[in-house]
């Protein structure tokens, strides 16, 4: 299907964030003007061996790079900021629009990239509005596991067109309220199209309040007697602030490890998120000075990620903490899929030490999610009643349900739609309808700076991750149809060769007698060929040998003797 | 610590199973005899690349070859009995003891082997004794998630030592119950030790009736009018019998997709297992003639693995079946932990070819464990009253929580032993100690044939899976100090050659100014450290150039023009 958008079409599509839950960037367009929402990163799962970062296919905005008005940032969480050093090295972005603490996290990001192109980021406030042509950007308020998260309201002459970011409903939230009038005046004014987070739209029910989280803390906190480990996501600042309140509550001091959660202490201060009298944050070097059950540690690892805080201090490899039998280890958090193994395996290292740990449980309630669930997806499809709904932020599942929902609560059927990254949904005077498709793939990020790699590179690391190599380098005299030098076998990741003598020398015997048989076949000798049969035949040798699929590497390093 | 086993002492020790879900392996020893429990297998997480299983160190059990009396198989499943013939290939047992479907499943498992040594397998039913010198052995019937479960009794002169193998308290299981009354009369009796199943010991309360899923299945049936497919475990007999019940019940005939699911179906009705009027169970080919409603499609792949049935059938690549927009499937299992991805990807792929997908949810119940919560646990140690108690069966955070609960029920806190694989537990008439350890790490099998391979092997591999490989193969002449051959640069997993020719040829210019200057260095040259000074600047060469760091291979081809 050709991709057709019309002058008058208004148009939106996803560069990253549907069907999957990471690199969100969406696209909304109207006569010549493009506005980006958001640029984030996805954290690659293990098939995608060495990758480091997926990011979006940017060639869409390369081609239309005159029409962007700017990046409108709805929230500071990596998966929606995270992208943006990589989106302006390739992509000319006149300003960046976000609010409170994304702006620090942004600014901070940036200076940690060289060579960045300057940017001007602007920051937009909750009760601001910024004309643009046509089209009136406006903000809502919502709540989310970080703050100053934003719906983003695009007023068009077609009606209006809301983008919920990332949100849930929390009416007793640490931090202002969301605006609720706001969402129901929306409402009363109509909105031509709805696009909602659907990260959690298969959970049934309504995602708890955050200062529950802290109420439970709080008790956990009265009843233990130990030093305190809590390990949380750096980034979701009131679940700081209310550790630190229930150290305060206890008469606890409160040190902070790991490099996120440091940097989230020093910005969460700076902006007045993070609150406690003078004193209460004391330095990793003054932990000694006080008694285990005056302290609090607060770190990060929650994941079970293998270099931070918490699994240092885990496997004992932490320079500054090591645990003393009896400390208690918080996990405010949940494992994100894909890390479940990796958590478990530092909770069984704290036990092995010692510590006795405390997770996430209907009994021990450390943790809740920033995402609304069924519940409060059905208010937002009551209080705002859209004519389309687009699903987005999460996988197909997610999608589908979260589609299913909003037709429960009166949406038409066929006014649902489920779109992949790089779907073009129209809609003008005469209605909605998909549009074609733009470039929108996967890049994947290998290395710290800039620069991206194939899926050829991922296959090949894919087969020798499984059974290694087994490189053969054979000198050819083309000339005399000779090899003047016994052929060298280097391997590795497949056999260990030490103990593998008599395999070794046998299938370098067998390939010398292969290769005189071959080049004496015909009259000249084509190189490409001989590799190629070579590969074939040494594969099949060795998987009868050894069960195993290496990589077969034969280097030819040809000695032509006549011209010598 | 010596390992110091004397002839009196009843020795007890792991070499599989302790620290762990997997390969179970238990040694109990007495005087001069060892009794072997179970020969599992492990599944290797995504971490140890190209390794298909993971088995035990049998060192201890060669060494002491000529006192095993046998091996005694708790249940029939893979973690249980899928170490056998790497155990019969490496160690001469007597004898195997089994029960029920386990001897059959065993059978079939020597059948798919070349080369294995005959081995007698004795099949003991529930009331049935072996008196082996001292030792009289006897059985009690379990519940778990496959027929034939059994706790192993080993009546010895210093009392009873117990082992309860994989187990569930199901009071309305299907088939038959648990032997009660046996449990009891033992407990009367007096336990010497316990060493009880500690996989679910982290969960409260009691797990769910075997029945009640049934119900539950059969009402789901009740309520869809469409096609449906089930997903389970292919060990699961009770719960294929029950989707088959569902199946007649709503007037479904029943196809079976999947290796192993042939098996189970095949096996389950030659026993006795798996009961249906003639007719019920039907041909692949023959699902055409039957309208959509009138199907029950069991398959194997609940847990999203690759290539079994439903992944191929979600995917459009299954030979037989097609999705019709319809389908409903239900997935009576729950993800392992490490499979929840893979579930996930089964899931969306369903959803997107306009499937419907049940999961086990509080709502919809399709799944139950075959392990005991801690309820059950507790009343285990209620009826037992051990005096020693060793959890097994589990990571060592369920252990620990395991022990934790029977000393709730009155186990003294010091004889409670949380052991890892091979440390040895003994007990004399003076009473229980730890008496040092056993060889019991992991041994990795890579290829179907019986073979392992080594932990530097895998570095290997994790290296090439993460940045791949550069490859150099440098021709030097000793005698002149020259490089009569250009090198030439292979290279895979690591950059695209072809697009990046410029940073080929800069590597190799700089790796031969450098290869120039140290072989003139020294009068005489030492390959090795040239070899190894090469490999240091190429890697930081390469990591300035790239931010990767793929394996650096040198490669040298020497030509002694001398000796020619």
């Amino acid at each position: 299907m050709d991709l057709i958008i019309n002058n008058k079409d208004l148009a939106f599509f996803a560069l990253g964030g549907l069907g999957e839950v990471g690199k969100n960037m969406y696209v909304l367009q109207y006569q010549k003007q493009i506005f980006i929402i958001d640029a984030g990163i996805l954290f690659p799962d293990e098939h995608l061996l060495g990758v480091d970062y997926v990011m979006q296919d940017l060639t869409y905005l390369i081609q239309n790079e005159e029409k962007i008005v700017g990046l409108f940032i709805t929230h500071g969480h990596e998966d929606h900021i995270g992208g943006i050093p990589f989106l302006l090295k390739k992509v000319k972005i006149p300003k960046i629009y976000a609010s409170g603490i994304a702006v620090d996290l942004i600014q901070n990001k940036l200076i940690e990239y060289k060579d960045m192109p300057p940017v001007q980021i602007v920051e937009y406030k909750s009760h601001y509005t910024y004309q643009f042509k046509d089209v009136e950007l406006s903000f809502i308020r919502l709540n989310h596991s970080i703050p100053d998260s934003f719906c983003l309201v695009f007023k068009t002459p077609y009606g209006n067109f809301v983008h919920t970011g990332d949100f849930k409903i929390d009416f007793t939230p640490v931090g202002p309220q969301a605006e609720y009038e706001k969402l129901a005046r929306l409402g009363s004014e109509g909105v031509l199209c709805l696009t909602a987070d659907s990260t959690n739209a298969l959970v049934p029910g309504f995602t708890e309040s955050e200062k529950k989280i802290g109420n439970s803390i709080k008790d956990l906190f009265k009843r233990i007697h130990s030093r305190i480990i809590v390990a949380t996501f750096a980034s979701n600042i009131y679940r700081v602030q209310q550790v630190i309140e229930a150290s305060i509550l206890t008469n606890r001091k409160v040190a902070v490890f790991g490099r996120s959660m440091e940097k989230t202490i020093e910005v969460g201060q700076q902006v007045g998120y993070i609150r406690c009298p003078k004193g209460t944050i004391i330095e990793p070097e003054d932990v000694q000075s006080y008694k285990p059950e005056e302290i609090t540690l607060l770190c990060t690892g929650s994941q079970g990620e293998n270099l931070a805080a918490l699994s240092r201090i885990a496997g004992g490899t932490h320079k500054q903490i090591k645990l003393i039998p009896g400390d208690t280890i918080i996990f405010s958090s949940s494992p994100i899929p894909g890390n479940q193994e990796g958590v478990n395996k530092t909770i069984n290292l704290l036990f092995k030490n010692g510590a006795n740990v405390i997770t996430h449980s209907p009994l021990t309630d450390t943790h809740t999610s920033g995402h609304a669930s069924q519940g409060e997806l059905k208010l937002l499809q009551a209080l705002l009643k859209p004519k389309y709904f687009i699903p987005v932020h999460g996988e197909y599942r997610m999608q589908r349900v979260h589609a299913d929902l909003a037709i429960e609560c009166g949406l038409k059927k066929e006014n649902a739609f489920i779109l992949e990254n790089g779907d073009v949904f129209c809609i003008n005077e005469r209605g909605a309808r998909l549009a074609g498709k733009v470039e929108a793939g996967d890049v994947y990020i290998d290395g710290t700076q800039i620069g991206d790699i194939s899926s050829t590179i991922i296959r090949e690391r894919k087969i020798l991750s499984e059974d290694g190599l087994f490189a053969l380098v054979i000198t050819i005299d083309t000339n005399n149809k000779t090899l003047p030098l016994e052929p060298q076998v280097v391997s590795r990741g497949f056999i260990y060769m030490k103990d593998s003598e008599a395999l070794t020398k046998h299938l370098v015997q067998m390939s010398k007698e292969f290769l005189i048989k071959e080049i004496n076949k015909y009259k000249t000798i084509n190189l490409n060929t001989l590799k190629y049969n070579l590969t074939d035949y040494l594969t099949k040798l060795i998987y009868d040998e050894t069960d195993r699929k290496p990589m077969v590497l034969p280097i030819f390093m040809v000695l032509d003797t006549e011209t010598n």
